[in-house]
């Protein structure tokens, strides 16, 4: 097998033939000043404002950009955008692989262009990396969807901080918003703490099931049916119709177990075929049901304030800790500590108030 | 009804009735005498490492203290114990109110120290205060316990934050470990946190069930059948008994839904009957069989290091918080800066930032 597939890559180089040299100086350096013609934080920001699909890319590289030059500028352009965010209703979206996200986000997105709406898809996956292949890596599964000029798709960003990847995927929507999207889908993959981050950034979580999946107890375990605002039962056609009807009366049934939600909503269960695209319109009258409630009863702005506060006191609590546990100082010391724990000689208590105590004088 | 009740307190003092004036000075100085002569951090640790039960209770009641005198003294005593504690096995017992608990705590120590054990019960509860009626208050529901020399029993230290009653918990497992009890039950209500804190403290944990509760959806919701190493199904005894059995085949059904532990252990159903006194031994040989198991794998130590790095770290993540979020100055900043956030004049990352930068130059 390895000797037949040996040329079989396109990327294969015959021998003999070199690449060719380059000659033209003039051309080499007029490239390198495009280059560096970037525009400022000021005009990206017109930019975006004015529906500038382009400059919205760019902006959300350098918000996602390890380069502290990129993010400077990053933070400069969301600060500017800010006074013309926050107008869109924001909609999280989760389910196990295989439960069709991509084909109901391509239908979904489709829908709501089709009533006029803007529609910016983002997603969080903090496994993601290049060579992983991850949700919305691969936009050929939404191919209508990528040429559709009222839609924007953008794949997780990177990273291997769930925190990270968070913060970059809150300040993506500040600037979709800004740019003039009015619906943000966030996507997220059904495994890991990832759907707290989501749910924990948008106004109305999703969560799609499979009839006779059986991971009912996971999804009770992790707490991701309590987070949702409505269940869809997708694949509901054909054959799978009649068991798609069983499992919607059990997680009607499983609902009414939970107490009551802070928004006063009584979260829905839907069916629906991505695939045939039934019943998608069914979910959004659904959320639009929710927004009506929830902003005549004011828990929308509650939330929406009530987020910001748990991200700020997570990434001050996640940097304190970083601050803490990487000094060189006190990497040494907890060393000591643990092997003093170890053998008897100091309890926790006492080497925490040690440590702690030893920081204060750094 | 008030005025019925008016006289029928006992402290009730008769009008014309006066305390008796204290004329006996000297009677006085000696009790003065008396309360100051304290025993100091050496001496009160010798008598607990010999078994002495009253100096035992004071050092508790030291661990206890707010005051900060009491608690310098106490941290002496428990670098002291240390190496005389550790030699004990840790059993965590939780079940939601009305199953049983005290009534089987008293059956279990029974048995325990009929084979020669000599068992201490302590309990978490943040929620307890003299006020309100709580585990172990009343001690008078484990009257038999209460009055066995070979057993110890302590109330849930007070406090409003579960990690500090936690603390006291832990600081009081050494303790009674120095002091020769070789058996240390923590007891917990099945409400709240306070399970997921008493489980990162022993080496066993024992949740106590009844047939038919019909609140599993809890359970597995909260994470405690997870956390369980043994299910004990209580009240099996009378027309109990064939719910009891039904309810120990759906139990092991569950368990058989999560992944193997990192203990290698298989968690066990049983059935039992406090108030009959029936099936105790057997969760005794179950507990046997865990400790055979773990101690031969090697998981046993390993549990209690993670335990003790579990505490460290918990410690360290509070302090750095209430260290943060108290200061004047960023309490000040922090309001400041959440109006912004709310005013769409900054991201909560931004004012993250903001009030990191501001911590450091404090």
């Amino acid at each position: 097998m390895a000797k037949k597939n040996k040329h079989t890559s396109a990327l294969h180089e015959k021998k003999g033939v070199s690449d060719p040299e380059i000659t033209n100086i003039s051309h080499i350096n007029k490239f390198k000043k495009k280059r560096k013609a970037q525009p400022d934080a000021q005009s990206l920001t017109q930019d975006i404002i004015s529906g500038d699909i382009t400059a919205l890319s760019r902006a959300i590289t350098l918000v996602e950009s390890t380069n502290p030059t990129h993010y400077k500028k990053a933070s400069e352009i969301i600060k500017q955008c800010l006074e013309h965010a926050n107008n869109s209703t924001r909609i999280g979206i989760t389910g196990v692989p295989g439960v069709g996200k991509s084909t109901f986000i391509e239908a979904f997105g489709e829908y709501l262009t089709s009533q006029g709406k803007k529609v910016a898809v983002l997603a969080v996956d903090p496994s993601s990396s290049v060579t992983k292949g991850s949700i919305l890596g691969d936009k050929t599964r939404m191919e209508a969807l990528v040429n559709n000029p009222n839609a924007f798709i953008r794949p997780s960003a990177s990273g291997n901080s769930l925190g990270g990847v968070a913060r970059k995927t809150r300040e993506a929507i500040i600037l979709c918003e800004a740019a003039g999207f009015d619906t943000i889908i966030i996507e997220t993959v059904g495994v890991g703490q990832s759907e707290t981050a989501v749910h924990s950034m948008v106004d109305f979580f999703l969560l799609l099931k499979l009839a006779r999946a059986g991971d009912e107890l996971q999804g009770i375990k992790r707490g991701i049916i309590e987070m949702a605002d409505a269940i869809a039962i997708n694949k509901a056609d054909g054959d799978n119709i009649k068991a798609a009807k069983l499992a919607k009366v059990e997680f009607n049934r499983a609902l009414h177990l939970y107490p009551e939600k802070a928004s006063g909503w009584t979260p829905k269960v839907t069916l629906c075929s991505a695939l045939q695209k039934e019943g998608i319109d069914d979910i959004w009258k659904i959320i639009s049901e929710y927004l009506t409630k929830t902003k005549t009863n004011g828990y929308f702005e509650h939330n929406r304030l009530e987020q910001n506060k748990f991200w700020l006191t997570q990434t001050i609590e996640e940097q304190l800790k970083q601050r803490f546990f990487n000094h060189e100082v006190i990497k040494k010391a907890l060393a000591t500590q643990l092997q003093l724990i170890e053998d008897n000689k100091t309890t926790p208590f006492a080497a925490a108030e040690y440590l702690l105590n030893l920081e204060k004088d750094l």
